[in-house]
C-alpha cells in the first residue's frame, strides 16, 4: 500500500452564507482541483452564518471544518486565505470592504453591491488591495459556461465580423403565479432590485463581456406586474409557502425589466429580464448578429452554441448547433468525452479553477470589481431611465446630464 | 362524358401591381375556391401596371384575362367587383380612395398607407362605403397562419389566463451585408419607413390581434445601421444587384426598430423589427405569457405552435410543440392529412377565402381599415418617440401630449 | 385593355381517381405553370371515377372540364395527352398498361402496382412505349421536396464523403387507437401491404435515390399490432367513422415494418415504417452518415435540412439547420423570398413541373417505372424475409435463393 | 468557532481501475452525500491499478487515501466495505467473484462480463452473497438520468397506455474517420464486442427497464465498417494518436449493431448502436409509443424529456418538451432551482446515492446482476443471430433452438 503525498499548498476558504449559493460554491471548491491542474488546493476551513443550528448542518453537508456565527472571525483567522461572500446583496459591501482591508482574497457573489456608490468604494478598495497582491473577483459565473466562453472567443476572433445587434433575455416564470409568496428577493431593502439586478445583471455582464464593449447609455422600463403577494413568515430565508394569515405584502421591486442599450461602438442591444415569462424556466439567452456571422445561446440548452457563418457557401448557411463538449471548447477537455454534457454547477467549478489559478500565479482574475461596477452602473442607469419616462441615461459616472439616444 | 356546371356566381378581380405580392395574391384568388366552399367564385379579370411588356407577361403568368396600364380602368369596368391593391405603400391612398368611391370592394396590402393622415381618410371612406355594402380589408395576411389563428383562439378562450407579457420579434438578415444594394424599400419616400413599417407592422398587428388588446403608448428607438448603400439602377423595382458606378446612396429608413409598448390593460410588450439579424431569415416570432399558460410562434417553423399549459400536472409541464395541421386547427381541415405542412402562400389563400365568404355573406372582413389604422398609429408613435429620445408616446389621436410610462 | 395571348401549347390531362391524391395532383397541374417556365401548359380535361355524383363535385372543385365514369374513355379521347392515375394500387396495372398501349404519357401514383410481377410488366410496357416517345413516371413526389433534392445533390457532390450508414424512418400514428375503424388501406386485397407499401415505399425510394445506390438484400419483420378493427361501412372510400354494429374486421396488412437493408456498396441501412408511432404525425426521416459529413431530414420540418460537415474546423462542428428556401436550393427560386416556407403540395407541383418539362423536351422523367420496380422488389423482398424468419433476401430478380448477410 | 461532528458511519471504498470510469465514480463517491441524505458516508480508501506512477497521480487527483498495485489487497483489507470495479470488461469476472467471496459489496461497471457464462456465475455468486447481506449492482448509470427515471415512472403509471413500439438508438461518430487509431475498445479480447456491448448494452438495459419488459428474442446484424486501423502503441490505455509505423491492425469488433427485438408482451423494438453516425456525438435515444401516449429522450439533451399525451384535447396534442429539473422529477430536488440543468456525471452520483442508501438500509440495489445478466443474454443472442443470417434467436437460456419471429 502506498499513500499519496498530501497536496503541496493548501488554499483555505472562509465562506459567509450557506444558502443556494453556498451549496454551489462549496461544491466548486471541493471539485475544481479534482478536474483541473491547480497550483493550490482549496480547503473548506470555516463557514460563517447567523443561525447556529442550520449553520452546523450546512457545514457538515458542505464539508467545512468549523463554523462561526461571527463572520468577522474569518478575517481574524490568519489561516484563512479567501473570503467567499454568498450572502444577499445588502451585506456585500460591509463584508468585502473588511475582507480586503484584512488582506484576504475575495470572491463576492453578484451583484457586487446594492448601489453604485458602494460598488465604487469596493472597487477602489479592491484596486488598492491589488497592489498588495490581494485578488478579488465578482461571481458572474455564467461566463464560465463553455458555450458562452466559446462565443466570446469567436467574437474576439472576428467570426461574426462587425457586430450589428445584440439581443439578451433572461426569462424565468417563477413569479407568474400571483399567489406565489413574498420572498426577500422581492424586497427592495434586501435585494436592491428585482428581475433587473437578480437576473438582468447576468445578461448585462455577458453582453458586455462577449461583445468586448461596454453599454454607454440606456432607455428602460421597469414593471411590477403583481404588486402584492401573500406574506411570508421569514424574509431572511429563501421564502417558503408563505404564512396562512391571508395578509399580503407589497412587492417593492420590479418583476419585468425591459431596456435598450447603446454600446460604445454605437451598436444597439435589446435586453429583457423577467420572472413572469410563463413556461420559461431559465432561458438566459444571448444572441450577437454581425456582418459575417452570429452566435446564439440559451441556458436551457447550456451545452449548445448556435453559430451562423455567413461565409459558408450559399445553400449551406444556417445556424449550426454545436455541442460545446469538444476538447476545443473552453473547460470541456477537463471533463467527459464528446457529447457528455455539463450542468449548472460546472460554471462555479470553472470559476474556482480560474480563481485559484490566478491566486497561485499572482494574476488578477476576471470579472474584476471594475467590471462588476460597470454592470452596477448599467443597472442604476436603467432604474434612472425607467423613473424618468424611459429617457436615455448615460452609464458614465462623469455624465451628470441625461443623453439623447446618440 | 359529363360537363360540370359552371360556377354559379363569379367574383371578378381587378389587381393593381404585379410584383411579389401580385404573385401571392393571384395564386390565392386562383386557389381559394379549390379548397374552401365559397359563396362566390373568383375570376382574375384585369391586371393593371405601369410597364406594358412585363405587365403582359405577368398577366399571362398569373392568369388574368386582360391588362391595362391605367389602373383607373378597373374602377370604370362595371364587371369588376374587387380591387386588389398590391403596389408599394405610397400609392395605396389614391387607389383605395378611388376604388371605394367607385363602390368596389377593396383588398389593400399593408401598410394601409404611408401616413396616419392618409390612413384616417381611407378608414373614414371605408366606413362610409361599408354602409353601401362595400367591403374592405387590409392584407395582414399572417393572421391567417393556422398556428397564429389558433393562438388567438386559445388566448380568447383563456388558455393562457391573464396576459402578463407579450414579446414580438421580426428578424430578417437580408441587409446585414453593407454592400447589399439600395432598393425602394430603403427609400423613405416610397416605403414610408424601414424595418418598422415593412415587418414591424406585422408583429404589431399580430400582437394586438392575438391578445385582443390595443397598444396605447410606446417608447422606441430606430436605427440605420448601414447608412449608405451601393446605388441601384431602378428603385421602382425590387432592387437587383445595383449599378456598377461605385456610387452609394443614402438609406433614409431604419434598419432596426426596437420599442416597448404598453397595452390597454397595462401589460408591457417588447418589439423588435430588424433586417440586420444575421442568420435569421424570416423569424417572425410572437410569444404571450399569461398567468395560466403561454403560446409561442416562429414563422420559420410556421406549422408549429408552442403551447405551455401551467395547469398540467407538475412534472409534465413544458412547451408542447403542436403541429397545427389537425382538423381542429383553423383552415387546416381544408388541406392535407395531419402532419403535412402548409407554406407561406396559404396565408393569402386563407385571406381570400375569408374575404370572399364575407363578400358573399354581406359581412365585414377583418382586418378592417380601422384595425390597420391602429397599426399605423403605433408605427407613427414609435417614430415620434424615437425622434424624441424614446419618450413615451400615446397612440391615441386625441392625446396631443406625450405620456409617461403609465 | 389588352388580352394576353393564349398559352401556346396545351397539355391535356385525364385523371383517374379523385380522392386525396386527386386533389393534390390537380392542384399541381393547375399551379405548376404559374411558377415555373414550362414548354407546355397543362389543361385539366377529363376526370374519371366510379360514383357520378361525387365525381361531378370533384371535377368542379378541381377544375376539370368534363367527367366520365368509364376510365377507358380517357384513352379513347385523342385530345388527352396524359393519364394521371390516382386510384388505389390494385388498379394501377390495368389502367397504366392500357394507357401506355394507347400512347398516352402516364403519371402513376406509387406504389407502381401491388406486386412485382405486375410492376415488371408495366416497366416492360413503359420501356417499349418510350421508344415511341411516350413518357412515364411514378409519383414518388417526396423526391421533389427541396431539402431532399438538395440532400441528394450534396451526397452526389461528395459532401458526406463515403457513405457509412443510412437511416430511414417513416413514423405516423393514425392507427395507434385500436378502435380506429377499418379502411381500404388495411385490406391486403386493395392496398397490397400496410405501412410497408404505403409509407415504407417512400423511404426506400428516397434512401436509394439520395444515396445513388440500390438496396441489394434485406432482413425484415412485419407486424400487425392491432389485428382487428371496427368494421367500416365502405372499404372503397377513405374510411370513415366505421359502422355501429360493433363488428370487427381483420386487419390483413402490417402496422409496422422494420428491416435492415444492405446497399450495393455494402453499406447497411435501417428502415422503419409504422403507423403506430404515437405522437409522430408525418415524421418521414432520412439520415445519411458518411466519412466526411452527414445530412438529416424530417418531413415534419420539411423546409429544413440538417447538414453536418466534418471538415469544418474543430470546435465549430455540428448539424447546421439550413432553411431550404434560398435561391441555391432546388425549386426554391421559383417561389417566395428566403425564409418563407413551402408546404406538402409543392412536392406535387414540382413533380408536374419536371414532368411537363420532360414531355415538352422529349426526355424521360424520373422516377421511371424501372426505379419504381426496384422499390417494389425491395418491398417484396421484405415480405419474403419477414415470412421466412427475417432471413436475408435478395432484391435481385435473378437470385432464386436467399442470401446470407453478405 | 464550532467544529461539526464527524460523519457517523463511514462506508469505505476500494476501487479497481482509474480511467475515465474511475474519474466518474470517484467524483460520485465524493459528492453523493453532499447533496443527498445518506445513511452512510463514503470514504475513498484505496485505489488499485497496474502502473504505479499513474496510479499514484490518480489517487491524489481522485482523493484516495492509499494505493495498491494488487487489487487483491482490497479484499484482504477489513476496513474496506465496497469494491468498485472500473476496469475493462475482461477482468470483471475475476475481481467480482473474489470480492463477493470476500463479503464485500460490489459495484461492477457494465458490461457485467464479456460472456454469458461468466455473467451467470457472477449472478449466482451475487445471489448467494445476498443472503449474507452483501449487496451488488451493475453500473448501468444512465438509468439515473432524471429524464429517463421519470420516463420509467410515467410508463409504469400507464401514461403511455399499452406499449406499441420501442425505438432505441445509441449513435456516436468517433470512429467515422477510417484513420482514427486502434484502441482496446476495438479489440474483441479486451472489449468483448464493439458498439454492441459498449453502447448497445445501455439502450438494451434502458429499453427493458423503462418498459418493464424483457426482450425475449432478437434478429440482428453486426458490421465492421472500417476493418483495419492504424496501430496504437498501447492497447491497455485509452488509445491515443496511434504509432507512426504506418502499420494497421485488424478491428475485431463491430462498428455498427442493428437489431430488432421482441419483448415479452410481443411488442417489437428497433435497436441501433453505432460509432459511425457522423455528426452524432452521444445521441442515446429511447422512444416508447403506446396507445395513450409516448415518451422520447435524447442524451444530447439530457435535461429534457419529450412527452406526448394522446388524451390531451384535440388541437393541443404534441410532444411536450419537459425540462426535468423540477422537484417532481427523480433526483432533481436535491440539486438546483428549476431550469438549471445537470450533467453526465450526475448519473453516477445518483447511482452512488441509491447504492449507499440500499447498503445502509439493507435492501438490494438495482440494476442487480440478474438484470445485467439479462442484458448480456440479449447481447449474446444478437451475436448469435448476426452470425446466423439474422435468424431470430431466443434470449432464454433454456431455449437451445432458434426461434421464428414469434
Amino acid at each position: 500500500m502506498t499513500t499519496p503525498s498530501a497536496p503541496a499548498r493548501p488554499l483555505r476558504i472562509g465562506m459567509v452564507g450557506y444558502g443556494f449559493m453556498g451549496a454551489a460554491h462549496s461544491h466548486a471548491w471541493r471539485t475544481a482541483h479534482r478536474f483541473f491542474d491547480l497550483p493550490l488546493t482549496p480547503e473548506l476551513r470555516t463557514l460563517a452564518g447567523r443561525t447556529e443550528s442550520s449553520l452546523l448542518a450546512a457545514a457538515e453537508r458542505y464539508g467545512f471544518a468549523q463554523t462561526t456565527t461571527r463572520w468577522q472571525d474569518l478575517l481574524e483567522d490568519p489561516e484563512i486565505d479567501v473570503i467567499d461572500i454568498c450572502t444577499p446583496g445588502d451585506t456585500h459591501f460591509e463584508i468585502a470592504m473588511a475582507a480586503l482591508a484584512a488582506g484576504k482574497h475575495v470572491l463576492c457573489e453578484k451583484p457586487l453591491a446594492n448601489s453604485v456608490e458602494e460598488s465604487e468604494q469596493m472597487t477602489a478598495a479592491a484596486i488598492e488591495a491589488r497592489a498588495q497582491g490581494v485578488r478579488s473577483i465578482c461571481g458572474f459565473s455564467y461566463r464560465r459556461t463553455p458555450a458562452l466562453a466559446y462565443a466570446r472567443q469567436l467574437v474576439a476572433e472576428g467570426a461574426v465580423g462587425e457586430i450589428r445587434q445584440i439581443r439578451a433575455q433572461y426569462l424565468q416564470d417563477w413569479l407568474s403565479d400571483a399567489d406565489a409568496p413574498m420572498t426577500w428577493r422581492l424586497d427592495k431593502e434586501k435585494a436592491g432590485s428585482g428581475a433587473l439586478g437578480d437576473i438582468g445583471a447576468h445578461i448585462i455582464d455577458l453582453a458586455q463581456w462577449i461583445s468586448g464593449q461596454r453599454i454607454s447609455s440606456v432607455s428602460g422600463t421597469l414593471e411590477t406586474v403583481v404588486p402584492t403577494r401573500p406574506a411570508a413568515g421569514d424574509l431572511q430565508g429563501l421564502g417558503g409557502k408563505g404564512d396562512t394569515s391571508g395578509e399580503r405584502q407589497d412587492v417593492t421591486v420590479d418583476d419585468v425589466a425591459l431596456f435598450t442599450g447603446r454600446f460604445e461602438s454605437g451598436v444597439l442591444g435589446s435586453f429583457e429580464a423577467t420572472r413572469m415569462a410563463q413556461g420559461r424556466k431559465n432561458a438566459m439567452r444571448v444572441e450577437i448578429n454581425g456582418s459575417a456571422g452570429a452566435v446564439a445561446f440559451d441556458f436551457e440548452r447550456m451545452n449548445e452554441l448556435e453559430i451562423y457563418d455567413a461565409t459558408t457557401p450559399a445553400g449551406r448557411q444556417g445556424f449550426t448547433r454545436v455541442l460545446t463538449t469538444e476538447p476545443e471548447h473552453p473547460y470541456a477537455a477537463n471533463w467527459w468525452p464528446t457529447g457528455h454534457g455539463l450542468g449548472y454547477e460546472h460554471t462555479f467549478t470553472h470559476q474556482i479553477a480560474d480563481l485559484v489559478t490566478a491566486i497561485g500565479e499572482g494574476t488578477d482574475p476576471s470579472p474584476s470589481f471594475e467590471e462588476a461596477l460597470q454592470v452596477q452602473r448599467v443597472l442604476a442607469a436603467v432604474e434612472t431611465s425607467a423613473a424618468d419616462g424611459s429617457s436615455w441615461t448615460s452609464t458614465d459616472p462623469q455624465s451628470s446630464t441625461q443623453e439623447t439616444s446618440r
